[in-house]
């Protein structure tokens, strides 16, 4: 882990450390464009083709049914199948929580203002499945759909060695009503859902995270074929907010959970003493010994960085110019730092309340913007997953008193045929 | 005007008169990417050529302040300071309601969700005035970014042929507290509010309409900066419903309103009677020869069409399928269509409710998705100016509760750091 004194270091340089490093992948988007391409031109075809190419499995068909999903998920052992409740009933109340009804807007007496939430009729949810299986994605993404009232859920996968999914997966499933899995994985999923082939529909947004050809491919189809899709997504981070209340140990065991996810990830620790960077370090180096991705998680750690500030605002200040995908406050001053957080994507607030509860069963959305993004987006949500869309209805008393501030605006716009439409209407 | 029976129409030929039609922009894609390198390597000074090369203007500085702003903004016609007084008050309470707290969520027993909304601190607005200068787009973007509370916002409107901007948009930054405007049009002020130069600060999201080059330009700048914007855009469009409740003269000036933008707008009428049609059809034809813009209004005419439905359920299924920017109800039957709409930017209801109302001054925002993106995008509102970020707070009673979930679904997906994060914390 490298170290950074905060008050040595230049605006510029605090700029250029809070940079995550974006590899040049010109050769993985010339890969994705090819995949894409095919998919979008041999539907099916090319879906068979890339499952036998880089699943290595022969495929038959490009999904399973409700009665297959059934028979998988019944294979759960117990207590999985009791977390997933658990997380479920977590991840349905806080999420069930951002609906909200708003109410009509009288603007002027008789200009009446409001809007209407719908849901976004067609999702595409990617849920990951190669290097680990993630069925938090999958409860993440189809709950919020699911409350949201989507009509059309088409769910992608990769297929395991058997062709098959998981029973966790399939569990998810069957807890979401859902009753068709695709098993399709990385870029030719999201280009099967955003053109559409003989098997999978065409859907309006794309969402869930996954690797750089996943990523990338989220990108293409987002400006080339016009799907929306959730937020930009690159590899996950966390930062840590320590001061003289935090607990070494529980800071370390964070730090190694983000480390864990792969290389490229980022565990960023920031501190208000040398002192408490040295016992964190301690302990973390003592910890990693015990987990069984050490050599990865090590990398990661090597990649990552320390910083000493003077004190807990100015670990905000750096926090926010760095904009943590996860921000932990391992401090019992929480608190009064609330208030000055102004880019992050979610905050594990004092020394209880690890990164990895709200990864699986808190209740919060696990798919969070990285890479800088919390500066510009939320994580996903209920609202993720629907449209606002405004309505207005003007009486003839309403007319009467908007109508001439309108003539005269479209006037100035010179646009006549707008005036019209309001002085057509004055004449009755 | 082309002419169609809804019920005559297969599924594929609804599609297919529902695409809009993209030109193939390839080569505009082409000069916007050359633009947005120069302006990235060169700065300010790419900025200056590029306004004698395409605004005809030679510029001494890019900005004009608060003084010279204030300076400009007292030359507006009086008619016009109250129209806009009058638009701001109305766009203002309509977008403050927009705002809403969530209450904190406990989701188990000591385990605590909820939201937290923080504005976006540097957004970029582009207000257009090349052919048309634009006033309401700068109420539009500006009202939102202010009760947002973004701490920087950027300004970036085409120079007028004196090197300023006019009175309309100068008196709308005083109203907004904007003392900089920054004299810049085009891809070239994207490029600009993306990578930031020596005079123009760099932003996290841009907003704001534009013609073709602006809009490639976003696109661009979304994926290659990670700048986020407010959504893709295309033409704008209308589609008006109507039946036999409808009057013909002002469903005519709505169609010839929507017109007058351009050739490549839509106007879109679907009618419940071939009588309806004709009736409107003739009142269209008398109106269009008085307007000062008859000829590229006719243009758009004829590329629009009119739908011939059953009934207005069938309107509405049509209607939802082509996804409007812009709908309106032009019926008395309006309360009962509200339900069936899907997919629409901003519907106006009922025969007195006239888009050009919300285009200026009713309140309801005027940026909207056009092309069929109302199936996925809301328009702008108070939400597209911040960011909402999750909170968790554990307790020890919380801890216990959640623990054992946490622990049995990171083991489930191998991740035994996650697992330690809890497994640490529980044993004290």
């Amino acid at each position: 882990m490298k170290f950074y004194s905060y008050t040595d270091l230049s605006k510029d340089k605090v700029e250029a450390i809070c940079l995550r490093q974006l590899e040049d992948d010109s050769s993985i988007l010339e890969r994705v464009k090819s995949i894409v391409t095919r998919v979008k031109n041999e539907g099916d075809k090319a879906l068979f083709d890339y499952a036998s190419q880089f699943d290595k499995v022969i495929m038959n068909k490009l999904y399973i049914d409700k009665e297959e999903i059934e028979s998988i998920a019944s294979t759960i052992p117990a207590d999985a199948k009791s977390a997933i409740d658990t997380a479920y009933q977590n991840i349905r109340t806080f999420h069930a929580s951002q609906a909200n009804k708003e109410g009509r807007v009288e603007t002027m007496e008789g200009v009446e203002c409001w809007r209407e939430t719908r849901a976004i009729e067609k999702v595409g949810l990617y849920v990951p499945g190669g290097s680990a299986v993630l069925p938090s994605t999958f409860l993440m993404l189809g709950i919020p759909a699911l409350i949201a009232g989507c009509k059309e859920i088409v769910v992608c996968s990769p297929p395991q060695q058997d062709g098959k999914t998981n029973c966790y997966v399939a569990y998810c499933a069957v807890k979401l009503g859902i009753e068709r899995i695709y098993l399709i994985g990385g870029a030719q999923a999201v280009a099967a859902m955003a053109y559409g082939t003989e098997s999978v529909p065409k859907v309006y947004k794309i969402f869930g995270p996954g690797n750089r050809y996943v990523t990338q491919a989220k990108q293409l189809v987002q400006s080339a074929a016009g799907t929306a899709i959730d937020m930009p997504a690159g590899p996950s981070e966390v930062l840590v907010l320590a001061d003289e209340t935090a607990n070494p140990s529980y800071v370390a065991s964070d730090l190694l959970a983000q480390a864990e996810h792969g290389a490229d990830s980022q565990a960023i620790l920031v501190a208000t003493s040398r002192k408490i960077i040295d016992k964190i370090l301690e302990r973390l180096e003592i910890q990693i010994k015990e987990l069984p991705r050490r050599e990865v998680t090590a990398l990661a750690i090597a990649n990552s960085y320390a910083v000493l500030v003077e004190n807990l605002e100015q670990g905000m200040e750096f926090s926010n110019v760095y904009a943590p995908e996860h921000l932990i406050l391992a401090t019992e001053k929480f608190e009064q730092l609330i208030p000055l957080i102004t880019n992050a994507g979610s905050v594990f607030l004092g020394n209880l309340t690890p990164e990895s509860a709200g990864d699986y069963a808190s209740g919060t959305n696990h798919t969070l913007p990285t890479s800088g993004f919390a500066k510009a987006y939320s994580g996903v949500s209920l609202d993720s997953f629907v449209k606002k869309i405004t309505f207005q209805h003007i009486s003839r008393k309403g007319l009467e008193n908007i109508g001439s501030t309108v003539e005269i605006l479209a006037a100035a716009e010179g646009l006549d045929a707008h005036k019209n439409a309001i002085s057509i209407r004055l004449k009755g």
